[in-house]
């Protein structure tokens, strides 16, 4: 009898097996999703793999932001453009990814590849914190564009009393109510903290 | 400037393409998966990449009921204590996970690869019709088990048409209530065929 756990195929249960590890995705889906690939052309079925292989051999990190990167400079640290003393530090990949389509950041970045979380057993080294105090000096203005949450409080906090001694400015997010929010669905967390940090009216 | 359309890595944007490609998977989805896979080791990431390799090179077919399968014939084909003379006519691979599941049935199977449909193109030819027609004789019972709509019910109609000259035994699915459903949910549809093909009540 062939159930969720005995599959026909060796190689069909390897691929699902995979594609169930990935975070959200159930063995039902992962069997829908192989059962597709299945049905694609071999080459199809092969070029998918090889991009997946390469997430392990041709991703590369820049040596100074630790972002994604063709090479060992990422496009924005290569851009004599940007304002390279203005660093932004973030927690993920995907968060320089959130900013830049924003379009209303002209600095660079620092990419901490997570966050401290006793938990979770992440510490501060196994963050780029290092790095970024080397990167860091009198002249620059450093903005911890990390989460709201405990965690994240309690990195900003860590990285501030690393940073604060070699003189740079130490900026934050605004936060407060999203723009077009209605006061009536706000947590009252985020609408007290809008009404300490009130700001002059630009009509 | 970083958006959906401009990665920083060629090789993310490439596995991200490749997972979007899958049903159901968006790109905001198919990039926190890459990003997922990104942190992982590289050989986790090059097992996952064998393992969806492995549904183009290492999955075989059965030579006599098209399952998927290890080699030539499935372990359903080649078990000696299931009924061949009772062949279940279903769509997909996954039918017959479906079917085994339910632990009901001991007969063998016989997939189809789809189903016809001139809206997307399948016509009796892009499916295994033919090769059923060769399994059946006189002695055979041939259940079919296909969707109960139109695109189901106009295969099973052409399906009988194609194996009636055998002399065979032509089965369908009981179609009706589910077990334990209400009579106020059901859809019309439904609660009529149920009223119609109604059974001997067996207590």
């Amino acid at each position: 009898m062939i159930s969720a756990d005995n599959y026909p195929s060796t190689a069909l249960k390897e691929a699902v097996e995979a594609i169930s590890s990935l975070p959200g995705v159930g063995k039902r889906s992962a069997l829908r999703l192989a059962l597709h690939l299945l049905k694609q052309p071999a080459d199809k079925i092969h070029r998918f793999s090889a991009a997946i292989g390469g997430l392990a051999d041709s991703v590369h990190y820049c040596k100074t932001c630790m972002m994604v990167s063709d090479g060992d400079t990422c496009s924005i640290c290569a851009d004599a453009k940007r304002d390279h003393d203005t660093i932004c530090v973030v927690e993920s990949v995907r968060d320089v990814m959130s900013i830049e389509a924003t379009g209303q950041y002209h600095g660079v970045y620092h990419v901490l590849g997570g966050i401290i979380s006793p938990i979770a057993g992440i510490g501060p080294s196994d963050l780029t914190i290092k790095e970024l105090v080397e990167r860091v000096s009198a002249g620059t203005e450093v903005i911890l564009a990390l989460s709201g949450d405990v965690e994240g409080e309690t990195t900003s906090f860590y990285i501030y009393r690393q940073i604060a001694p070699s003189g740079c400015k130490v900026t934050t997010l605004a936060r407060g109510l999203g723009f077009g929010d209605d006061l009536e669905y706000a947590d009252s967390m985020t609408l007290g903290r809008s009404i300490t940090n009130r700001q002059i009216f630009k009509p």
